[in-house]
C-alpha cells in the first residue's frame, strides 16, 4: 500500500470506506511526514499535533470524512490562530470558523492546521520553501498549502487567489491548483484583499479529489472528472495578455503538451484574445491594490510600523491614484467578462501557461501571477495540472481556464489533458 | 442656532469651520440626547460616553472632521465590542476597523457608538424603538442607525441592506437611507451573510449628508445634491414587484408625489417591469438565505442554542433547497441586471415605494422588505426620503433608484424630489 501520506484524497477516502485505513492511521502518517520534514519545508504558520489527531479521532461523517485539510492562515479557524501572515495580527483567534472551514468540517474534513500565507496574500513571503529543491520558492501567496499538498504533510488544502496565489504556487509544487469560478466559496471569514478579484479555492494531488472537495463543501455537482469524456476536447491556446515573456521551458512545455493533445484527439488552435482582454489585464494592479488598501485601511493607518516596506509602499501608491481608476477598472473587467464567451466560441476551454516557468531560485520572492491575473478577473474556473518538470528539476504545471459556471465541464477536460500529457 | 444634536451632518460641518461650534460641543449635545432619550428608543447596542468624547476631543482633520457616526453591529470596529446582534457573538472585540470604519474615521468622522442589529441583519429583532412613536418599529435590520439619526443622538450611521434594511427603517423612522451602488464600500469586516446581495450605505438627515460622507470615506465624486439641476427629471413610477399590497397610506403618498412632481415640472409615467425581474425577485429569499446560511455555517453547528428560533428554521429551509436554487437564483439577478437600463430607458430614475405603508405597531417584527429587495439585488443606487407622515402620524419615505454607478445622478433626483414635495 502507498505511504498513506502520499495517497490523494479519493484514494484515502476509500480506503476508509473499505477499513483498510482509519482517519486517525492517515493522520498519523502525515504527522510523521510533518515531523520528519516541517523543519525544511515550513508549510505550517501553525500546527498542534494533538488538536490535529483529536479531530481525526472525532471526524464528523461526511463525503471528506477523515480527510486532513490544511488552511491557509488568511482563513479563520476556531480553535487556532489566524494571523494573516502579518504581525499586525499576531495571536489572534478567531472566534469561528470561516464559512468555507466550516463547510468543509461539516463534510467530515479535519482541520490540521494553519498553512503559510505572505502577507495578507500579497507580495512579502513567508518561510516556506520549495519541497522539490528547498532553494526554490514554492510560489504564493498560498506557499504553505502547496508546499504542504506535495511533501506529504496533508492531501487537501484551502487557497485563495487574487492574481495567481492558487494556479502558481501549485504549478511550482507540482500539485493540482483549482481556483473555481468566482464567489462559489463564500468569503465569510476570509481576509478579503480585494473584493472584486478574491477567489477561495483547493490544492490536492489529483483533479478528482478538486471535484470531490468542492463537491463535498457546496453541495454543487462538479461531475466526475475520472470519467472518460464521449469526445476530444476543443482547446483554445492562449498566451497573452502576459506582462512578462514564458521561460524556453513553458514554451516547450506548451508545445509537447499541444501536441500531445493533438495525438490524443483533440483541436488545438492558438487564440489570440482581442484588446478588451488586455485593457482588463492593464487594470488589473490597480483594482487589486486599491481595493486592499480599503480593505486594510485600519492595518496602515494603526499599525503601520508591522506592515512590509513593500505592502506599505503598495499600499500609498494605491492610495495615491485617481479613484476614477478603480471604477474604470472594475469596468474593464466586466467588459472583458462579457467579451470572453464569444472570444472562445466554439472551444471547451482554454490552455495557457500556469506560470512564466520554474519556481525561482530563493525564498524572497514566491514569482510572477503574469499568467494568472487574467483568469482571475475573469471569474471563470482555471486550474493547473502538473506536467512534469523543467531545466532544473523542477516541476511545470500546465493551466486550463473555462467559462464561469463551467466548473465540472473544465475538470472533465483538464483530467483529460492530463492522461493526455501521460 | 439649531441644538447642534438635529443638526444635519453639512450644517455641523459649516457650523465646525466656521468656529460656531466644536467637535467637543456637538458630541456633547449628541450625548445629552442620548441621556434624555436612550432608555426608551434603545438606538445603541453598545455606547461609552467616556470615549466618544475622547474620540470627539481627537478628531482628525478631513470632510467628516468631528461628526459622530452610528455603526451598525454587524460591522467591526477596533476599541468597542461587535456583537452582531446575537449571544453567540456576545463580548466579541475586533482587533481592527471594518474598511468602512476605517474610511470615515480617516474622513474625520467619530464613532460614537455601535448601533442596534437584527440578528445577523435577518428578521429576529433588537429592542429598539421608533423615536416617532415608541410602541411601534424602527423597522430593521438597521434599526438603532435609524432611530438614533432620528432621535438626535447622532447625525450619520452606517447601515447594510441585504433585502430591504437600509431604505425601510429610514423610511419608518423618517430619515434619509441611501443605498449606494453594490460594492462601494468595501466589506472587510462586516460580518457578511449574503454575498452577492450585502451593501453598506448610510443613514443621514438630508440627502446631501449622504454625499458628504460617501465622497469623504471613498474619494469618488457623489455630486453636489442640493445644487439645482438644470432640467427636471424623468420618472419611472414603478410599483412591482412586491409581494404584499401597498397601503393605502402608501398608495396616496405615491399619487401625491407623482402630481407634486409633475407639478415641479417631472414627466412622471407608470412603468411595468417584464418577466425577468419578477422572476429575480422571486429568487431573492433563496439567493439571501441559502448564501447566509453558508456564512454562519460555524454558528450553525457550533452554536445552535444562541440562535433564535426564526433564524434556525429560516437557515433549516436554506440548508434543505437543491443547491441548484442558489445558481439559479444568482443567474436570473444577473438577467434582471442586464435588463435594467432597458426597462428604463428614457427615465433618469425609479419612482418607488420605500415600505408597505407606516411602520407597524410592536417592536417583534421589523416589517416588510417587499419594496426593497429589487432594487437590492439589481445592484444600482436607492434612496429613501422622508415625505410626510401617514393615518397614524408616523413617518412615510418615498424611494428612487438608479443604474449601477448612478449614484451622483441618483442623488441629485432625490434632492429635487424632496424639494418638489415641498
Amino acid at each position: 500500500m502507498t505511504d498513506p501520506a502520499d495517497m490523494t484524497a479519493s484514494a484515502a477516502r476509500a480506503a476508509i470506506e473499505a477499513g483498510r485505513l482509519s482517519p486517525a492511521a492517515l493522520m498519523e502518517a502525515c504527522l510523521d511526514r510533518i515531523a520528519a520534514q516541517e523543519d525544511r519545508v515550513r508549510a505550517f504558520a501553525w500546527l498542534d499535533p494533538a488538536l490535529a489527531r483529536r479531530g481525526a479521532a472525532s471526524a464528523g461523517d461526511g463525503p471528506l470524512s477523515g480527510i486532513p485539510i490544511g488552511v491557509k492562515d488568511v482563513i479563520d479557524t476556531a480553535q487556532m490562530p489566524s494571523q494573516y501572515g502579518s504581525p499586525a495580527w499576531a495571536g489572534h483567534r478567531p472566534r469561528a470558523d470561516a464559512a468555507c472551514v466550516a463547510a468543509a468540517r461539516a463534510a467530515g474534513a479535519v482541520v490540521i492546521g494553519k498553512t503559510v500565507t505572505t502577507e495578507f496574500a500579497t507580495r512579502h513571503p513567508g518561510p516556506t520553501a520549495n519541497p522539490a529543491n528547498l532553494a526554490h520558492t514554492p510560489g504564493g501567496s498560498s506557499s504553505g498549502s502547496a508546499a504542504g499538498v506535495a511533501a506529504g504533510f496533508f492531501p487537501l488544502a484551502f487557497g485563495t487567489q487574487t492574481a495567481g496565489s492558487i494556479v502558481r504556487p501549485a504549478a511550482y509544487c507540482g500539485v493540482v491548483g483549482f481556483k473555481p469560478s468566482f464567489g462559489t466559496l463564500h468569503r465569510a471569514g476570509m481576509k478579503v484583499m480585494s473584493e472584486s478579484l478574491d477567489t477561495i479555492g483547493v490544492m490536492a494531488r489529483s483533479v478528482a479529489d478538486c471535484a470531490l472537495a468542492m463537491a463535498a463543501m457546496t453541495g454543487l455537482d462538479f461531475g466526475r472528472p475520472e470519467a472518460k469524456p464521449p469526445r476530444a476536447p476543443r482547446l483554445a491556446l492562449v498566451m497573452a495578455p502576459a506582462s512578462v515573456e514564458p521561460a524556453s521551458e513553458t514554451l516547450a512545455l506548451m508545445e509537447r503538451a499541444a501536441e500531445a493533445c493533438r495525438r490524443a484527439g483533440a483541436t488545438v488552435e492558438p487564440v489570440s484574445l482581442p484588446e478588451a482582454f488586455h485593457a482588463a489585464y492593464a487594470a488589473h494592479p490597480f483594482v487589486m491594490n486599491m481595493e486592499s488598501a480599503e480593505a486594510i485601511g485600519w492595518e496602515l493607518d494603526h499599525a503601520r510600523p508591522l506592515l512590509s516596506a513593500v505592502l506599505r509602499e503598495r499600499m500609498d501608491w494605491a492610495r495615491a491614484q485617481p479613484r476614477g481608476r478603480l471604477i474604470e477598472g472594475r469596468a474593464a473587467f466586466a467588459a472583458a467578462r462579457a467579451a470572453f464567451p464569444a472570444a472562445i466560441e466554439g472551444f471547451d476551454a482554454v490552455l495557457t501557461p500556469a506560470a512564466p516557468g520554474e519556481a525561482p531560485r530563493g525564498l524572497d520572492w514566491t514569482g510572477d501571477p503574469a499568467f494568472n491575473a487574467l483568469w482571475t478577473l475573469l471569474h471563470g474556473p482555471c486550474i493547473t495540472i502538473p506536467a512534469g518538470t523543467g531545466p532544473q528539476g523542477l516541476p511545470l504545471g500546465i493551466q486550463l481556464a473555462g467559462r464561469i459556471g463551467e466548473d465540472a465541464a473544465l475538470l472533465g477536460w483538464a483530467e483529460w489533458v492530463r492522461a493526455a500529457l501521460g
